[in-house]
């Protein structure tokens, strides 16, 4: 099969972090008798500082021309401090996820047996945890005009808000995926004070009678920030409109206490993209010490998009093994034990595919 | 002294949990030599069933007219699944909280020593944990207009709007509250994405100014939610907006492991109100087996408002002693130890003071 790959490396460790994930995709492609070519392409403050834009034209149309998108991280500390700077990496990233229709984020939270004791929960507490978070993308407050400040400046405002069909779509993704899985989808909203939410659960009431075979519960976002802790083994997929979906992501991707894991897939409209969760972790960028991990089963999931699932679960398994023989870098290493480089690493999972 | 409290025990198990800081409250005054005037009001679904209105005019009179408000629990099943009926306990709460000028709520994350082990935490993660949670209760998207569908009904909206004054008062109590005890402040927005945030984050800049002992941070919601249960010692204060709010803070109750124990103080303009943060309770309502100890707390709380520091402690040491006596409901009884009823644990509480 003949691949397209747009490579959005970004900022931070980012190029680091994409360098070992396709190192691994060539020689799943060598193994597998694949052609994969990659279009690297500019994001985030590396844009900036570049071509002045955080989300070029052209890395735009890199990304349409592409099978699949695998994305690094973006962030610079340079930005951090000024939240009201012009031009921000994260604007290019919320007018890629716009602009590519990338309404849906899936991020499974898993857990890995051999760092099972790295979780900050209690080991009953995390046991049998294994769900999936489908977070809307590219609507709600994120995205609701009008957004701004009144003439005086004394009062700020944002605009949260959904449309029927906007629900529905990613709605869909989420009992699809329940369907493909353990049948259970929560719907998590707070409908006891928000309009949009009354609108997502009316939509998702409805919806629902078309998987008769998904039994469905409603959460207020609230209570839904309370069980993630206290019996994450509860949930099977959980769906949400995009501010929960953010922060209840984050919270849930500190289950499995190995942030340097987790991966993430975007889908929707035009093309997919393929990313880790974790951020452009800006002062290991260079050192040769970010954990590549995530970033290769973000390649794992982009595989499995395209149909190639011998060739993910390739993958997976190569990273199983690097962790069965301590193969990590220093953010997972036992104490006592030696770290290995972000390389070494990507060099030891590619030499297990 | 005399004091005059408003009582508004609410749903569910509000009644019984409230009767029993009142037997505590009878006996802080019979010791200290105090007269405590009960004025109980209804609110809520009681409300509801009773005059048609969650918050009466006659309820806002009496808490207008008392020294502090003790308050239970609201909400009935019978309004859970259906979002969208015309009236509803929770607009009560909201309507309350507004017209009271509650504007910040003010939620201890409390470790027990003898309830350590209850954690879904490991204790390792625990340890230490101390901070308090300042929620912004009467602005943001819980009250901001427009709120609505459009004339299809295709498309709905909610409106998240802040003033530089909503935003100042209620830092102040968060700043004034690091003052006296660490020193330490988080503020937490989403200032790359909201433009809420971006004026909370520049009126938090300019008001740290004013208190050049206080360590300020800043935070991105999704990064709180995910330290909160990473790094729950590293915290002092936080302070925040009323959505993002409302979900960390219920996310944080979770911390401790025993959400039976945990009180509130909401502050703002006329009277101060004092609650546990559980809620009805319905499946226990009647039954004599809720935990008073969450309300009892608040109690103390609403002594200490008052400046009756000695009375507030004495409380919490009889609360104390009853925890290490195994003096506790069946939400926290020991495997293998009897549980208590509520009344017994109230009895007890009162007999230590
Ligand atoms: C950087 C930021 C705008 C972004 C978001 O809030 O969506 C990030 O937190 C994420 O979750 O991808
Ligand atoms: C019942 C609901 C409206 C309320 C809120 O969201 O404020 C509750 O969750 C709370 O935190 O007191």
């Amino acid at each position: 099969m003949d691949v397209k790959i747009a490579l959005l490396a970004g900022d931070g460790i980012g190029p680091e972090i994409v360098a070992e994930a396709t190192k691994v995709l060539d020689r799943v492609a060598e193994k597998f008798g694949h052609k994969i070519e990659y279009r690297p392409a500019l994001v985030g403050a590396a844009a900036i500082d570049a071509v002045g834009d955080p989300y070029p034209d052209e890395t735009h149309a890199v990304c349409l021309a592409a099978d699949a998108v695998l994305f690094g991280a973006i962030g610079d500390p340079k930005y951090d401090n000024d939240p009201t700077a012009k031009v921000r990496p994260e604007q290019g990233l919320l007018r890629m996820r716009k602009s590519l229709g990338l309404f849906a984020n899936l991020r499974p939270v898993a857990l890995f047996d051999s760092l099972a004791d790295r979780s900050p929960l209690k080991a009953e507490v995390v046991r049998g945890t294994d769900f999936i978070c489908v977070r809307e993308l590219t609507g709600g407050i994120y995205f609701g005009r009008p957004q701004g400040r009144d003439e005086e400046g004394a009062r700020a405002f944002d605009t949260c808000t959904y449309t029927v069909s906007e629900i529905e779509r990613v709605l869909h993704v989420a009992f699809r995926l329940a369907v493909s899985r353990r049948r259970k989808l929560t719907v998590v909203d707070k409908a006891n004070v928000l309009e949009t939410s009354r609108l997502w659960r009316e939509t998702a009431q409805r919806v629902a009678r078309e998987y008769p075979e998904v039994a469905v519960d409603y959460m207020f976002v609230d209570n839904a920030a309370m069980q993630i802790i206290r019996q994450p083994a509860y949930f099977d997929v959980i769906v949400t409109e995009n501010m929960f979906g953010d922060i209840l992501t984050d919270e849930a991707s500190v289950i499995s206490g190995s942030l340097g894991m987790l991966s993430s897939a975007s889908v929707g409209a035009e093309v997919a993209l393929f990313e880790p969760i974790h951020g452009s972790y800006p002062q290991a960028a260079g050192k040769n010490i970010a954990n590549p991990m995530a970033t290769i089963l973000s390649a794992a999931m982009l595989l499995e998009h395209l149909g190639l699932d011998a060739e993910g679960r390739a993958v997976r398994r190569a990273v199983d093994r690097a962790l069965a023989e301590g193969v990590v870098t220093e953010d997972l290493a036992a104490p006592g034990e030696k770290a290995r480089s972000t390389s070494e690493v990507g060099d030891y999972v590619a030499s297990q595919i």
